[in-house]
């Protein structure tokens, strides 16, 4: 029923001045375009994400009858270019790709492979929604509507932070040299992973989840077969990478508005819908609120779940999913 | 004014069974001693703090003519018996003195140097609370008033999540060999203190921070130069053993209730008051409310600060120490 596409974007010229040689995009579609391609929903990857994480979507949250889904791998993550496939060290901190650079790959994706400008929806969770807000800054003519779950479309200094001790945190190990990787950093992805659960999941989550029940003789073997797996089999190189992307994350610059995130989100022509986690401890609700405030046609709607930020990718939680589909009908039906 | 004592303990027999030889205490006195000493209040310290980082709440918070403070270095952390010190290695993971060691210990102070059963109230922040809960249970009959700041009665899990990556931050360093330091680990001290930051602090306080106002170039210079060497000054086998002390509390199985907090707490005779930092990212107002619930006497009072868990410790906050020298006045009005 799938399986991935790559898209040659050739020698591309990175935002920040600097070229990627013989750059790729990589994708994986969902049900069937219209001769028009009027039907396309794209759906950029978050942080770590493959496309088989994320796909579950199309089902209980886009109708696959109706809709064509592009899910589209950002770089960095290990699929399109990325430092593990040769798409740019990190040697020279922070990597340079930033989401003006997801975005402009990705118009050209939409426009080569699938002859269309603007897609009928971009959804996003987390990264995607970062990459979703700078479609809707950087491209208002190309982007209608955008149903932007648990992400903001400026990374806040204490998000930062959060990416901070990430960053030390794996680069503690003893296999980092100052510029690369020697050996599996595994003490150091222990340390990372810890630090990924404590943020990405709630208090509440940790004060009602029964280890006993969920078969972890401890918390550490909780979090070392729960999480771990999902960090580890990933290229350190482009985990690193994909934090330098999230820390830059920025419309306001983005879009040459300096430092004016008022400026930058009012060029916004989208129907837009901001859901933020209830408990999300770092794309917190108030921030996700406070951004919306400043879109002409944003509404912003609260995800009540202890899951934390992980309510906006609700692959096992069925309440969820039917929140999220009722925001993208009534999302729908406004006039863009 | 104030300089540090030294209270030999000996032999000092720990709560699981361990020994620790020639054990002491170090402890600060503030103030003047009735002949009675009807007028102590014992200040037992939170992570990492030594007296002169937390001695300011006398004239503040504590009225020196009143009050003699006696604010006592906990275990392990550099002053008192630490691995610092030769109490105890840390090479058996998890260092082995809990909170019951401390209360101990404390009750032998009062009793030795100051001749005295209870004091005439305890106060304590974060960790300190955490040592004030276990008086309040272990000893019930010595302990009449307790002020609470910002600390559980028991570690909740993601509390314990949080530890869990500090450990592993600060282990993930080259200088680590599986049992002790071969150097200093500052690269897992630099990850170590991006951590904390995240945590002590709020997300609301690190949105307002103006690093330009602070003279800090960047967010890892802010972190690296004010907040990294509050632990750097640490051995940090000494960080390691607070974080074990902190990890283990627990006033259940402390008091042989084993899992059973509500019969641990309703152990508890003391007046108390809790005090939560509505900011409080590790210990959530939810979690202190929860436990003050569970305690007879008990008052539950929010802080309201982005300050989040450090709003426990204003010192350069006159409004936030304005309330907690009322809800202190309020505690010392009630029957005990």
């Amino acid at each position: 029923m799938s399986h991935d596409h790559r898209f040659a974007l050739g020698r591309f010229a990175l935002a920040c001045g600097e070229v990627m040689e013989d750059a790729h995009l990589s994708y994986r579609v969902l049900g069937q375009a219209t001769p028009t391609a009027d039907n396309l929903v794209l759906y950029p990857s978050s942080y770590g994400a493959w496309p088989e994480d994320i796909d579950w979507v199309v089902g209980p949250i886009l109708d696959p009858e109706r809709w064509c889904v592009v899910l589209v791998s950002q770089f960095g993550n290990g699929r399109s270019s990325s430092p593990s496939t040769g798409g740019a060290g990190v040697a020279g901190h922070p990597w340079p790709v930033t989401h003006a650079d997801n975005v402009g790959a990705q118009r050209r994706l939409l426009e080569e492979v699938f002859g269309i400008e603007a897609p009928a929806l971009i959804y996003g969770w987390s990264m995607g929604a970062q990459q979703g807000f700078h479609w809707a800054v950087l491209e208002p003519g190309r982007c209608r509507r955008l149903l932007a779950l648990c992400g903001t479309a400026r990374t806040t200094p204490h998000n930062r932070l959060f990416l901070l001790s990430l960053r030390r945190a794996l680069t503690a190990d003893p296999a980092w040299n100052g510029r690369c990787f020697e050996a599996e950093p595994l003490q150091g992805l222990r340390a990372f992973t810890s630090i990924y659960a404590s943020w990405a999941a709630s208090q509440a989550h940790f004060r009602d989840l029964s280890l006993a029940a969920g078969g972890w003789s401890s918390l550490e073997d909780h979090v070392d077969r729960a999480w771990l797996p999902h960090y580890r089999r990933h290229d350190p190189r482009d985990l690193l990478a994909m934090i330098d992307t999230w820390w830059a994350s920025d419309v306001a610059t983005a879009s040459g508005c300096g430092n004016d995130l008022v400026a930058a989100l009012g060029r916004v022509s989208a129907a837009v819908t901001v859901m933020a986690g209830s408990h999300d401890l770092y794309f917190t609700p108030d921030d996700c609120a406070a951004e919306a405030a400043l879109i002409r046609e944003a509404r912003f709607e609260l995800l009540p779940s202890t899951l934390g930020h992980r309510a906006g990718n609700p692959r096992d939680d069925p309440a969820l999913q039917r929140r999220i589909r009722d925001a993208l009908d009534a999302l729908l039906e406004r006039s863009c």
